[in-house]
């Protein structure tokens, strides 16, 4: 099986990495960036890289995951969609789906069968300097299904990730997705922003443990990748802002007001949230007995 | 050289534990709890335990370290400060100085030498079961000195908190301490509730990576604990969520807006910012090479 990854920046390079042992497996890849396709090769991580999509024999791949930034893989469904193979299989690791899907949608009769994938793992740093084999052991991994079915094309990226480490899979559409990954990434991206953003910042050396270490550690982050996927998913975002703000609000209001009993009834409340979302959330963070 | 512990609560606790192999230390400790008294004697973490303060011989320790909540720390130095030996050591982690610099700055010529102390690690989960002896591994230490100079007891915490391995030490008044923790840990712990107050969580399993497990862990705090701490700071703290609400509108008002560029130069001043302040802020996570 000949598997193509268009973009070996942390994702892609860690897939790379983690994929390149996958038994019967030939795999290569596109890569602007020269030094990226020599270190590439020079680990084994691809027995072949081209430069850019037009060079690259994108209609022999069995398999294509888009790896690159999310309008960069728009673009590429455009320009090269309708070149791959009848019966490939095609997928990504965008952060937001509504928009690719809307170009594979507009596709006519696209020879390729989608399956969106978004894993939930990654760093504050990116490129294939910090790329690493276990990237994304213990992780989850949001599958997002295209506008027409493809169940082999969803089996086979199970199979792959799950050889990569993911420890379990959840499906949900491209709104479901774009909604809940305002909430629970780009919302924390933003906040560790504006965290870093305060005044207190330059004088707080040494005062910092592992809450603000924690809060705070995406927020060295690539500001062209996030202004994209902060900008396609503005809507959502904005509305998970006013709600956090909603919820500080509420927070200062007890500690403005004069009871320390409705605060702790409000610590109680919260605290109990968090602690079952917990119970349930616990991960295997060994590597699935699949392909061990 | 004879160290009572009072409280073996998680720090108290991984103090014990870390501290216990000192050469020529005899550990004991304060402690209500039977069960733990029980478990730190079994794991030889002390060598004596007391009930309370009333039945332990307060008068006989070298140095005293407080690590019960912030208002019972208080409550002790104003019952027991003056029962202690003349020449001996006093400190405490409270998360929170002021209230007991000012229970210590009321006593009549105190019998010990005070150093505050706030060691910047924890974790989620008190109590005994919870204590390691690595806890304090890597992490900043706080100082802060009481009313009257303390050098010796000062250089007898930090070669103690050497050994349990602290990689480095701060030393602020009161004052700073306050305002600088309701920025890197009060707040932190606010937004962490205030974030899992969110609508979306119930829906959010499976969808939760890195940024969203470090900016919530510590929501499943201690709720009675917390509004301690809140509440007696709350005025900095107030100011700091404030702070923040008006830097998240910052990012919510340039969403709105219609400049992708002015957003991507607002992200590159705030990871910037941070960036800047993780070169400066790499702590050694070995143990520091005293008493190795």
């Amino acid at each position: 099986m000949h598997l193509m990854i268009a973009g070996l920046g942390l994702i892609g390079g860690s897939l790379a990495l983690a994929l390149h042992p996958f038994p019967g497996l030939t795999l290569t890849a596109i890569e602007p960036d020269p030094l990226t396709r020599g270190e590439a090769l020079r680990l084994g991580a691809v027995s072949a890289c081209w430069e850019d999509a037009q060079s690259a024999p994108v209609e022999e791949a069995d398999m294509l995951i888009l790896c690159q930034h999310p309008r960069q893989a728009v673009d590429f469904v455009n320009a090269h969609g309708l070149r791959m193979k009848r019966g490939s299989c095609l997928s990504d690791v965008c952060g937001i789906k509504t928009p690719l899907y809307q170009a594979i949608s507009s596709l006519d009769t696209p020879p390729f069968a989608y399956i969106g994938g978004h894993p939930m793992a990654g760093r504050e740093r990116g490129g294939f300097a910090n790329a690493t084999a276990d990237l994304f052991r213990g992780s989850h991994y949001i599958l997002v299904p295209g506008p027409a079915p493809a169940p082999e094309a969803e089996r086979l990226l199970r199979v792959l990730m799950t050889y990569a480490g993911v420890a379990d899979f959840i499906v949900a559409t491209p709104q479901e997705h774009d909604e809940r990954i305002a909430y629970t990434s780009q919302l924390m991206h933003v906040l560790a922003l504006a965290l870093c953003d305060q005044h207190l910042l330059s004088v707080s050396q040494g005062f910092e443990g592992g809450s603000f270490r924690g809060a705070t550690r995406v927020a060295a982050l690539d500001p062209q990748l996030w202004t994209d996927l902060f900008w396609d998913n503005r809507q959502a975002l904005c509305s998970q802002i006013s709600e956090l703000q909603e919820k500080l609000d509420t927070y200062r209001q007890l500690l403005e007001g004069d009871s320390q009993e409705a605060l702790t009834r409000q610590l109680t409340l919260s605290s109990d949230r968090k602690k079952a979302f917990d119970q349930v959330s616990q991960l295997p963070l060994t590597r699935s007995p699949l392909f061990r």
